[in-house]
């Protein structure tokens, strides 16, 4: 006897919340594919090499690694026994395929994947080790075009899964830098201070400046927490002409895509001056999608334009917009939302001992109703058989007949 | 600078291929789905020690092995460094699966997969470390039905892919192992003697009584040849007349299963007693399909009846048909199958420096035909302008627009 369960922090999914997730992806498939994005897919094992190449931030401390094999294990030492890894997101995967590829690929590339990631992070309550991203990636646009079509479209899929309360955060990578260096910060604490700003949420101002503080003093922690919540409090068009005088290249690039995505009749969406997001290789741009009563982050992005270049060398420019698809599936399934495929559901009941000739004749019934677009069910009856009949009324099956040597007859 | 190809053995797969794959995907699904199969999904990482029980056959010898993380690996001996392996097949998933949701799933489960599973196989031509498997099992059906409905409804699959050279070739484990005994072989020297048994199509009768004759004597060797043989040349009805007398079990099963599918009008079935398939878990029919031309197996699939037993105790039929996905996608694609989503495509082309006002016309015309159901691309000029129409062009975009400042304008 084995252990039943699936290894910690991983999942069986049951049909119907098989059939949601189908229908969610295919949304946002379509909503995308309607922008011009093409489907991709790569290994979900990837050389560790690349897996651990200082990209993934701390995502690289939870990669799942993969023991090398045979001859290739035995002339490992302890301290080299793996060689390949799970991937824990699907950027990295997609800088290395556009590499391999570039040259099948159009020059402007607009790429879409849903996949599975893993990640070794300790399970907790709605986090799990193996779950799905739902990405979107312009590589080759260096221009706000692309920050633009990727909140359109990413936009425009939530709206379509009936999911409208959402906004998307916005800030620029060079504006935080450009804020840091003018509070006197160096460079080198960068990744520290930003991690600290980034909680301006949970712990506030205060608790912000009191951690900034202790780690480097207090001046330049007032003075950058002033000057971010500064940015804040501002309507949009101050606090945008605020980050210009600051930052000129990050301004006129949210100036940019805020005037663009406006001009489209795209709304929502806001300038947030504490948005950091986790990820080293980040460049530019940087978004988060809020989501209503949940307050919760169902999605982020931002541009990257050096990852590609460390790969294939010279610049190449990408910028990506991954939606959470599984905080995305939570909030739909606790908002009850089902799928009706609009299929009717029929059942066919033979007897238990039923002859091939009986069996025959309801497979055949069954065809028959299935070329007029019907969900089709051949069972024999089993001992308690109102019993049988309320679970497949409970599954959806509305049509039943039984078959028998004396023919078909349909229940009422 | 990194490596840019995938990890040996396996694919990135380009946008084209994956509309096909989808295609085909969507089209088996559909099928399966009008049989009332459901669909479920299991983690693609699974516990060792139910990797390893010894239901994979030699597939166990290739499972990519996951290292422990964290305390657990430092506590582990170097001959115990692993917990996790990559699935190697969907059915040892499936029959956890059950048996962790048994109470939530009907009492008769139709389970569909489609999934990818991994083997550390020594990569050949068209064969993968990482390929995708679309199976579909019934469980709890004890009878022929079950088998009936699992060959219509992958017929029908393959029906629907527009490949309809194939040929169902069945058997049952119980008539080999009949046969075997009637012609003096040891039960232990079962698995041995089928493996070789297997070889009748690529060795010949009498490569196979030679390789028999050899481990086994020669007086067994060739009498099973000739049996084997002799019920392959019978024609249909008197071969299983002759597996009944045999070993009447399986012998009833078989005319059962023959005797109903044609019923349904269905003839692309054989009986093959020289037909053993792989793994050590079927305990009854067997089949497997081979496709035309190609001569080459598509899929596979059996009987297993005591697989769920040793995970949840007690006796649970089961029996599941497996299509080989990557070998239908080569055929397919072989075949030239492309996918013609029947959605224009347009582009909407600016000015490489176009100002945030030509943008938004140009994306606010792109949505207004989206909303016609068109795919729309919005991108900058490049150069050599005429080498992007045509590289669009080729792409299958057919109507383009020049948005500027003074307007859009239609390029014939």
């Amino acid at each position: 006897m084995f252990d039943k369960t699936p290894p910690k922090g991983m999942r069986d999914i049951l049909p119907e919340d098989l059939l949601l997730r189908e229908k969610i992806s295919d949304t946002i498939k379509g909503v995308y594919r309607s922008y011009g994005f093409t489907g991709i897919e790569t290994p979900c094992v990837e050389d560790l090499g690349l897996l651990t190449s200082k990209q993934g931030g701390d995502n690289e401390k939870l990669i799942f690694k993969i023991l090398k094999r045979g001859e290739k294990l035995e002339n490992s030492s302890a301290d080299d026994l793996c060689d390949l890894g799970l991937r824990y997101d699907l950027t990295v995967p997609l800088t290395r395929y556009f590499a391999n590829n570039c040259g099948k690929l159009p020059s402007v590339f607009k790429a879409m994947q849903t996949g599975s990631v893993w990640r070794a992070e300790r399970p907790q309550k709605g986090r799990f080790r193996q779950f799905v991203q739902c990405d979107i990636d312009i590589i080759n646009e260096e221009s706000f075009l692309a920050e633009t079509e990727l909140i359109l479209a990413t936009g425009e899929a939530l709206e379509k899964l009936g999911l409208p309360d959402f906004c998307v955060r916005v800030n620029d990578r060079r504006l935080l830098k450009a804020l840091a260096l003018a509070c006197g910060f160096c460079e080198k604490d960068f990744d520290k201070v930003f991690v600290t700003l980034d909680k301006l949420d949970k712990i506030g101002a205060d608790g912000v400046e009191k951690e900034l503080s202790e780690a480097f003093g207090a001046d330049g922690a007032k003075k950058l927490v002033e000057l971010t919540e500064s940015l804040g409090d501002e309507n949009e068009k101050a606090a945008l002409e605020k980050a210009c005088s600051i930052c000129p290249e990050a301004g006129e690039n949210l100036v940019n895509i805020f005037g663009t995505v406006r001009a489209c009749g795209f709304e929502k969406i806001r300038f947030d001056a504490s948005l950091v997001r986790g990820m080293n290789y980040y460049t530019g741009t940087i978004f988060e999608i809020s989501y209503g009563d949940y307050g919760i982050s169902v999605g982020g992005g931002g541009r990257y334009d050096e990852l590609l270049g460390k790969l294939i060398g010279g610049k190449v420019c990408a910028c990506g917009f991954s939606i959470g698809f599984e905080r995305i599936f939570n909030i739909l399934k606790d908002k009850g939302m089902t799928v009706d495929d609009g299929q009717g559901k029929v059942v066919f009941l033979t007897e238990k001992n039923a002859s091939p000739a009986v069996l025959s004749s309801a497979l055949s019934a069954a065809a028959q109703k299935r070329t007029e677009g019907n969900v089709c069910l051949v069972l024999k009856k089993i001992k308690n058989f109102g019993f049988q009949l309320s679970s497949l009324k409970q599954a959806g099956y509305t049509e039943f007949f039984v078959c028998s040597e004396q023919g078909i007859k349909k229940l009422d």
